[in-house]
């Protein structure tokens, strides 16, 4: 859940490493560090907090070396600070490496490399890398990176420069991602594609288990026992400028305002063609029994709304598992198992790690992600992509509107598949047609949005409360609005707030409730009640015609189909949860703990 | 939720409804009141919050009046206030009730009512039933109660007095609990069975769709259409000294205590003759292709650790649904379904409407409860008793382990019924012969939880993280904190913590782990890193062999298989809560705004 960048070539290596880091802060920004390689000496500057305290230190001298590594932290072990920054260099500064990922056996090789006199400067797992590296380098860094990532467990994207070679970058990769880029002067490497994008088009995504050489102009990728490999490269064609907020005060506000846009792109082809879905062409539903939708955070949201659905839709075993507990749980996962994962970056460490377990067992998979050419997407027999673009701001909203109308999609296909056909089909594809501009409804509704924040400022506990799929809503509203705003919100199916719950409500607790299903909205009304009759103040969304009297906060969402009610609820819980941030004076974009891809378990 | 009493004999009626009432106080305690018959007119008394407050306001004078009805309520419409309290009179002060339940359709009612001329003094659903009486009552109170009971949607548990029939007592049931007892010279009806055991052990539970007329020394039921019904009557031998304190501080305390005891009990009869469970015997399962667990609040917890542990056993969808969404969801019931259900009290709406739409569906039903002939016992067509005693303290602990043990039994039992032979079975009977031992074991730990508890008292949150079988112990452990203390605590899967809920951990903020399991203990581990790299103060629950170096707060469970490791951890949690709300100076027994058996949806 770090951010990397390296870089050799002919230019000034600093100005890359740099606006690499910055395009990845969004990873984590907890502190930053690089290293650069001078004549025969290593130069390493580190600074706890964001990269602006970083570049302020840079900025007091000049900095031409051509070859260097970069490091944005997310604290896994260790507090952050500049001891436990990276990157970590050996004792005699010849080695310097920087690393994202989790060293599971750094404790028993810390005692080994103790015992060899090796002393430690961090609580980090990662300085073990590079003190191991000193140790088995005798003169040929190809040899030592060899043998010590045999003995690495865990995932790492790993970089290192060395003293006795002051044009290269060496580097590796398990189960954390890691791109390459060059152009005829320079090689390039980052965690992620925007950030070398300014400076290449020109991309290959290094793959797990191999090890390359970065020098000006060229790179030459290897497996883990040092033989050279072949790689495909990409040409990239988005634009970076896509990346920025373009007139909006944060990524955050601007994507929720794309949200129209991109959920028309993401609907379009399978609308076009009724839901043809050439993609999953070769999917044998004929012997499928069962089916799992596995993701974590907000994409797990998403996928139990695909669980409902598809649940209404066709009588099989239907099951939403957290990726964190799918991949170590006692679940039946065979060739009569189809497995939909839901991710995002696609790169999302626990999600990647269902999907190898679930091809081990031979199941079909099947991914929904945003990024092209993602872990995720490489791995899964069929893949279909949501067109949110790239999503900066670390507290999904565009990526997960996409991923409700593609997955509405989807289930609407596998019902298709499965059953020979559906009733609703041209319905809900006639509803689905109109999310943009229920959306776009939603959104014209951000003043008022506003105003309701102003009640939860002063909170710092908020309940939101719903039933059926108003429930999966405000899972999701409620993990928004403590992202951002850091107020402790939870979520509770209305019927459970008797059980317990309700113990927590007292005068002017703020309870915001959803009441958009007709079939359940009245008995949700009477749980509200419930809590009004203690002191709550209470924030309605409702659908047009569910009678609200004696509400004082009611906002309402469009006439829509029950099922894609969601779809204009989020978006006002996503206004919500800005507006609650902006008003307390957070950093929407870039919360406290949080990195926008969760690249380890 | 509510508590009722009433009394028609040749007694003074007063004390009777007051210890009643006494003894309902589990059920809601916003406000009381009752009203007695004089000499051709009611009087009437009502006092918000505790009954201490009721009897204050009696004391001032003599009630020799024989009788009378009373009512402690838990507000569902209209905040607690005298003018919302029970009993509602007419406006001539004629009439006057007590009603348990929830008039769904009470607006349309009191619309045709205002027309009528009639005016209301209070905004709760019960006032309209009064006024409905009063409309119909034409000298004959058994006319005018038929004709209401016809038009009252919801749930009812009804009692009225008329001036006009001195002796008498009329009541209704729908849905809502009533048990009648009688004696020579008087007749008793409440809401629960300890309200009479000090008067009668003569007992009969008054069936959905039943009236009665309670006259000093006899009682007559009819059903809704008037025509008189045969009843079935019990004598209740269980001692109503069992509800007291014994020497606790509290309820909830000596309820805690008992648990080594109860769980012992709860295994005996099971284990004695090797789970052979004659209780079971007619249970056809070569049909069955999917099993629904179906449970509220605590005992949702409990069914979700059956659908664990059976789901590791035998090859078949088994889902665990809050009863509040399963009846209003779109699931497949069908006679190939088995439906259990789990409710301590037995009298769970939610659970019990269930159970019903279950029936209709012609699944088949097998409940496991705490109260011999609750209505979930006498309409499922199974029953499992837990031996936990009368649970007074409205947090459920005992209840809770109990249930834990018998569904472990339970589990073990049908996974040999589907399958022929479980491998692991007589591993689990000597294991589950452990649990009193190893509860015991806990329970000398409360000291070190008292302590560790100090950590939280002046905390308004509290975050509870697990895996597998620890997510779920860590859902009830919160659940118990935030009803006894009103700490704001919330439970989240370790694993998902990174994909948002970090964002809430800040310097000193406490979290409670759980790392039992050995599968994913490690895992856990790096997790609380995580949040302990934040500043947060771990409480670190541990297996035996776990290694826990590093942190300060640990307490470890005996060693016990991981499938039941859950039973002592609980304990652990249940003590952490109880000394959170004393240490806070919280009324343990009875929490704000909570009731002991949730008898509305």
């Amino acid at each position: 859940m770090c951010g990397i960048t390296a870089y050799a070539g002919k230019e000034s290596a600093l100005p890359f490493l740099l606006q690499g880091l910055e395009k990845l802060e969004y990873r984590g920004y907890d502190s930053a560090g690089v290293t650069l390689v001078s004549n025969h000496h290593l130069e390493t500057y580190k600074a706890k907090g964001r990269l602006t305290n970083l570049k302020e230190l840079l900025n007091e001298k000049e900095h031409p070396e051509h070859t260097g590594i970069g490091h944005t932290r997310w604290a896994t072990h260790g507090v952050p600070s500049n001891m436990n920054s990276h990157p970590h260099t050996n004792e005699s500064e010849t080695i310097s490496i920087v690393h994202n990922g989790i060293i599971e056996n750094y404790a028993s090789i810390k005692e080994c490399l103790l015992e060899q006199g090796y002393t430690f400067q961090s609580q980090t797992d990662s300085e073990v890398i590079v003190h191991m590296l000193d140790y088995y380098y005798q003169g040929d860094m190809m040899y030592a990176l060899k043998k010590c990532v045999k003995y690495l467990q865990g995932s790492f994207a790993l970089c290192v420069v060395c003293t006795d070679y002051p044009d290269c970058v060496f580097v590796a990769k398990k189960e954390s991602p890691m791109i390459l880029g060059k152009t005829d002067t320079s090689a390039f490497c980052a965690s992620d594609i925007p950030a070398v994008l300014d400076y290449t088009k020109d991309i290959c995504a290094l793959e797990d288990g191999q090890m390359a050489v970065l020098r000006p102009g060229s790179i030459v990728v290897y497996d883990f026992f040092g033989d050279p490999v072949s790689t495909t490269w990409m040409h990239i064609s988005y634009d970076a400028c896509a990346a920025q907020k373009g007139g909006y005060d944060t990524f955050m506000q601007k994507e929720m305002h794309e949200q129209p846009y991109v959920i028309k792109e993401t609907l379009r082809a399978h609308i076009e063609n009724n839901l043809a879905m050439p993609e999953l062409s070769g999917l044998d539903v004929s012997k499928i029994n069962q089916i799992y939708y596995v993701a974590c955070g907000t994409a797990y949201h998403a996928s139990l709304y695909a669980q409902y659905l598809l649940r209404t839709w066709i009588d099989l075993p239907i099951y939403c598992i957290s990726a964190s507990e799918f991949r170590y749980g006692n679940y039946r996962i065979d060739e009569n198992t189809l497995c939909i994962f839901v991710s995002q970056s696609g790169e999302t460490a626990d999600t990647l790690a269902a999907l190898k377990l679930s091809k081990e067992n031979k199941a079909q998979t099947l991914s929904v992600t945003n990024v092209l050419g993602s872990s995720l997407a490489r791995l899964s027999d069929y893949v279909l992509y949501t067109c949110a673009g790239p999503e900066i701001a670390v507290a999904s909203t565009k990526a997960y509107t996409t991923q409700l109308v593609l997955l509405a999609c989807l289930c609407l296909k596998l019902a298709s598949l499965f059953n020979k056909g559906v009733v609703c089909k041209n319905h809900m594809i006639n509803q689905l047609k109109q999310m943009p501009d229920a959306v776009e409804q939603m959104l014209a509704q951000e003043e008022k949005m506003a105003e309701f924040a102003k009640l939860l400022t002063n909170q710092k506990d908020a309940y939101f409360i719903g039933r059926q799929l108003d429930y999966l809503s405000v899972l999701e509203g409620a993990l928004k609005l403590k992202e951002v705003s850091y107020v402790h919100a939870d979520a509770y199916m209305a019927g459970e707030l008797k059980h317990g719950p309700i113990a927590l409500i007292e005068k002017d607790t703020v309870v915001i409730a959803l009441a958009t299903q007709p079939s359940v909205a009245q008995k949700t009304i009477s749980n509200i009640l419930e809590t009004a009759a203690r002191g709550a103040k209470v924030i309605l969304i409702a659908s047009q015609s569910q009678n609200t009297e004696g509400f004082e906060y009611v906002i309402r969402i469009p006439d829509v189909d029950p099922l894609l009610s969601c779809i204009p609820a989020t978006v006002l819980l996503q206004e919500l949860a800005y507006y609650v941030a902006k008003e307390k004076g957070c950093d929407v974009d870039k919360p406290r703990n949080l990195a926008k891809s969760v690249t380890v378990e």
